[in-house]
């Protein structure tokens, strides 16, 4: 792929309104994650305004982490406007393995093909209709044990899936790269994988789905490793990681990015 | 306008109950930017409790940032009791131009009179009737563009409008004052406008409407300049901004203040 | 009570699941609690699948902080899960003397037989159907106030309950326990009383429901003591709280538990 800093500093250049439909826990961080990265964020679900709202925005990221029905309806409503419009749309099927409404409504999404699809192995695997011993956001099986199913799922979707863990592994069904950045203590902080997908959703716009999702997690995990640095437990890393966001350059990004061809 | 210190002084010697019904983005925020403040925080929204918990409290802060129609409905209940009471309330008419949907509901709620409007130049523009600028909580136009729309929307309304950005503009129709504190960081940190407008109610509880708005506008601009001076970005910033609005005594705000009589 | 560091040892061994029907302000803090102290959150609420979320959890935490009527059914569904497999959970009644409606609610939770009931002076007098001067979440009386309705509320029940304040009072309407650990600045920091009833239902999981409760909630003053050291103020505070429930041993708990039997 491309030199990596390259997506971060088209990105910022073009400062994209990203709508959000996300859950309860992910709002305040996603947001903050977003404003830190140089994307402009905005939430907006209700079903008076929501498909308008999708009409003004340059990507949208669905999250069905607090899903409730109306919600879902939100989601499917805001997803239709971008995929009938061309636009970037990036799903995070949190949890979808734990009950079978996740599974009924990550159903429903598909068909609206998402750019990108980005979840742990659990959930990817549940996504592709295997079974999977995902509970709540948690991942309970390994990145390589899903590298199948996002194969088949990319195909089935013709989109970009993207499978999160210590080496992230994103595929368009045919090339795959795996990206190594990352710290432990993100999974120690609550909702920064539905944040990331935010991210994936700004680098998208005006750029090649693959490469921007690697670009968008390298430069993600990047961030956790500056963060690292230095920090006590989550409550430091938390804030030196929106820091971190702030900070890194394109060029620290080409630096530090660990990517490589799967 | 009197020392402004003063103004801190007696919001923390009330320690007003302020009602909130806000964003999900803003929830937490907010309630922590009220207690470092001195104030006390509820966020009430249920139509089965929320006019009642109005009476209860001594100021009510109301935001749209996450519209739907319950939770426009709760405004209206608990603006309507505020407004009966002859006690004070807030609007934050968040993106108010990108949809239809915000305007209707906004066009309700200016019925029930704030006491205060505050909210960026392309909000206040759009909510005053002209075509703005704005998408999603972000300002595309300068404050000064702002100015006489708010002195009309005051008039109509009879309450004080405050335009916010890098120098603050705030009239109640006929005096006017500009309010120069605050820092670029600040809108980096999502909320923060949306935290201020809770600032304000605690304020407004027993003074007059004008020179509290102004003076909680510069308590918190000067909170961000503080917060400022060593952040590296706005993760450490958000968590300086806390302890800078807890810290910060009525003699800082009267030695830092940067109002002007516009 | 047996040894206190040992409480926290087996929880981390464990790492239950929690599932957690809380309100919109905790919600994320509340997540960043249970993972900085070792244990696995969700948060679940639609009636589609709270109920077949419930039944994959090990225990469960019910605050009606932002309480409406959707919400409520969900917490019923989730509780009588709970209550009809043996499996622990807690009740957190925020503001219960506020409103007819958060006591009626209540009433109905009551019937559900928590094994947990947490709450300030105000709420746990309202709850045993008393006077009280609460308004939202603050506390305005003192805990010896509230000791003997704590004891009436735990025969009551059959559970435990637990008045948070300077120093708690834990009773499971025959022992009762003392625990003196906790800092000034833990209420100038929102839902931090929310979040410690998650660490709670951690703790219940396969331990006896008062020794668990006494040893989680001197872990938890614990925590703010230590993150009191160099905090300038509640930001500063919030983060190096995450830290140090983070980093805190064992044997530190053991060794810093301020216990005594009442």
């Amino acid at each position: 792929m491309n030199d990596t800093g390259q997506y971060l500093h088209q990105m910022r250049a073009t400062a994209p309104l990203v709508h959000n439909i996300t859950n309860y826990v992910a709002m305040n961080i996603m947001a903050n994650v977003l404003l830190a990265a140089g994307a402009s964020p905005a939430m907006v679900h209700a079903r008076e305004e929501v498909a308008e709202f999708a009409g003004l925005s340059q990507a949208l990221s669905v999250n069905i982490g607090t899903l409730d029905a109306p919600w879902a309806e939100a989601m499917e409503m805001a997803a239709a406007v971008m995929a009938g419009a061309g636009r970037p749309w990036v799903l995070d099927p949190v949890g979808v393995g734990a009950t079978r409404y996740r599974q009924e409504v990550c159903a429903r999404l598909l068909h609206l093909r998402p750019s990108v699809i980005r979840g742990n192995a659990s959930e990817v695997l549940a996504l592709a209709g295997l079974g999977a011993k995902g509970r709540g956001a948690d991942a309970a099986d390994p990145v390589e044990a899903a590298e199948a199913a996002a194969r088949d799922l990319a195909r089935a979707t013709g989109g970009v899936v993207a499978v999160s863990g210590a080496v992230d592994y994103i595929t368009d069904g045919t090339a795959a790269y795996r990206v190594a950045n990352g710290h432990d203590l993100m999974p120690r902080v609550t909702a920064l994988g539905c944040s990331l997908n935010g991210v994936i959703a700004a680098f998208l716009v005006g750029q090649a789905a693959l490469p921007a999702t690697v670009a968008a997690m390298a430069y993600y995990g990047l961030a956790g490793e500056i963060a690292a640095q230095g920090a006590r437990g989550p409550g430091g890393f938390q804030s030196a990681f929106l820091d971190a966001l702030y900070t890194i350059t394109p060029e620290d990004l080409s630096a530090g990015a660990r990517i490589t061809q799967a």
